[in-house]
């Protein structure tokens, strides 16, 4: 039986221009070759968003392998900046261009193409769910809880899941992804009272409060890291007035936070913070700040154990890279999958996500694929 | 004779849409009224400015008594706003209503009211000058300055300058300006090196060091006032940064101040002090702060003596209150005049100047014409 090429199908994910929310064909194309091989599989769309629910084997069986991905694709920014077709996957010194290519239809070619061929090849004891979403760069909340919502209702179960997300900052095989810090977005508003700047006594200006209270939360050392985790940080991410008018005093002034926050941290602990910050300051001040917060997902953490070593070993063996274990970075739909089973990232080489010209190498592409195979070898030889 | 009515005069002048810098038949209308009363007139024009130079009796006079006053005026701000017609002039429960009735077309039009009927009544040994612009609520670059650069060169000189804006904060006769703060305007953009909120050490925040350096400025005490002053202020007036992502740390923030300062400090004295504080910040935290400044005008004194002596003695008779002496508010063209001759400030209440439904008390406009022919009676009978 001839094998998948892992290269050729993500050329093909490239060419369907799935910028989210848009499904651009990518998950039909999935469909069609994963039915074709076998696996059953059903569209789970949400909202305006599609999903792909795919499983080999026996529904419930107790090894059953997960893989999670996303076809959605960030929008080009400026389209003009790119030196080549963004959905073209044209392939120049090695390298398939495209917006996608790294983040993270490569990846989900590679997992599709490892399950297709195995399955195949060597038909295991057990099963194999491919989670495939079209919905992570957006709001991500109609695509891998969709899924995985879908999937309890159906009484559908991983039991451990690999996250394809490009995990190595420079050198593949260099890092496995096992949590990631909480992500959370606090926004201020700080009010005082109008008024005439050369008569200040008869105003409240708003703003030293907000300095004051920006300085204070930016210099707070939220921790030093954990064992698994790097430190806490807190960015301010911007500060606006709008007040063009040199002689006026202005009422308000607005500003927003993002914390990032390790396993010492949780979203509450750090609102409750933020709240008793303000409202110190308030009282320096005589000033009234309304908070509002987002908690995008709180840390979390799959301790080193089974899924980790058998990633890790298989990651070594093809690649000769001792992986590091890593909670670093932003965030992923791991932060969903968490909740239904062990959860863990690999994938390849990360540097152009996201920005123009983004690309990856073709031999990187055909390594994932071969690691991807190794660990449901392993997985299933167990 | 039939005395000249200041009311009448106002509502003349109201009437004219001179919405700074248009001059709005304003100067014209006055250029007719003092010509015809004998006064000698030139209109200075400079850019798109017009101004009015009006001198009764000897040119080069050593007793020759000044006013100055503008009948420019701000936008009307909301139109629909307005219960009354901007510039309709109408009087309602003994209040005249429209854009420069307080702000200060009736102080003008007092002015010129009681110099007509002086100078006819009781023609004095000596002179008196009326300088009105219109550019005093624009850039005031060809207004008062135009005018006195103007009279340097054509020998004209005033010995004193009583500047008619309002001065009273709440009832007629209570306050008299015998000097003004200086004021400056300070922009900030504070730059560091853009990044992802998720990897804040591979970025160089400027929120952190703008937060700091605006914290530091807005606590600082500039100074505790002085014997004809209030302390100094400084005001931040906005901090900008127009960043909509959460997840991007920017690359730089901007922010500006305002400060009014007393006899102590000089523009260029606190510019280096801000510059010194900015050079703080940036070594704190590796940021580069660049600076604009604009020193709108120094701070002056006309020490208390003979014209605020004069001044004050006719507002105590004309209205039984004895004024405070300040140096308080806004900015002023006396400023300017401050370099040519002895000056002080006084009219009426401004409580609605620059706002909508700006309206005078009409027996103010009388009163204020009584008190400017009592100043001229007084000055002339020394």
């Amino acid at each position: 039986m001839p094998k998948t090429d892992p290269v050729d199908l993500t050329a093909a994910l490239v060419r369907c221009a799935s910028v989210t929310p848009e499904e651009g064909g990518a998950l039909t194309l999935l469909h069609g070759v994963l039915e074709e091989a076998g696996f059953t599989c059903t569209r789970v769309d949400r909202g305006d968003v599609s999903n792909l629910f795919a499983r080999w084997g026996a529904k419930g069986h107790d090894r059953t392998f997960g893989f999670n991905g996303h076809t959605d694709v960030v929008p080009l920014g400026n389209p003009d900046a790119w030196s080549m077709p963004p959905f073209g996957a044209e392939i120049k010194d090695g390298m398939l261009y495209g917006r996608g290519s790294t983040d993270m239809k490569s990846a989900v070619a590679a997992f599709v193409a490892a399950a297709v061929d195995f399955v195949q090849d060597t038909p295991p004891d057990g099963a194999v769910i491919l989670t495939i979403t079209g919905d992570e760069e957006g709001d991500a909340i109609d695509g891998t809880m969709a899924l995985l919502d879908w999937m309890e209702t159906h009484g559908e179960q991983m039991r451990v899941c690999l996250v394809g997300e490009p995990t190595c900052p420079n050198t593949m095989g260099e890092m496995i992804k096992i949590g990631r810090r909480g992500s959370m977005n606090a926004w201020f508003t700080v009010k005082g009272q109008q008024g005439h700047s050369a008569y200040p006594h008869r105003a409240l200006n708003p703003m030293p409060a907000m300095a004051r209270l920006m300085d204070r939360l930016a210099s707070h050392e939220l921790d030093q890291g954990t064992d698994h985790f790097d430190a806490s940080t807190l960015a301010v991410v911007t500060i606006d007035t709008g007040n063009a008018a040199t002689n006026v005093i202005p009422a308000e002034t607005r500003a927003c936070i993002n914390i990032r926050f390790n396993d010492i941290h949780t979203g509450e602990g750090l609102s409750y913070w933020l709240r008793e910050e303000a409202a110190k300051v308030d009282t320096e001040f005589g000033t009234r700040t309304d908070i509002k917060i987002t908690i995008s997902g709180e840390s979390f953490l799959t301790p080193p154990g089974p899924l980790s070593d058998l990633v890790a070993k298989a990651v070594e063996a093809e690649t000769g890279v001792v992986p590091e274990l890593s909670t670093s970075g932003g965030t992923s739909d791991a932060r969903f999958v968490k909740n239904h089973c062990p959860v863990v990232e690999f994938g390849l080489v990360g540097k152009t996500m996201h920005a123009v010209d983004e690309r990856v190498e073709v031999d990187q592409i055909v390594q994932l694929k071969t690691i991807y195979t190794r660990i449901l070898q392993e997985y299933f030889a167990q």
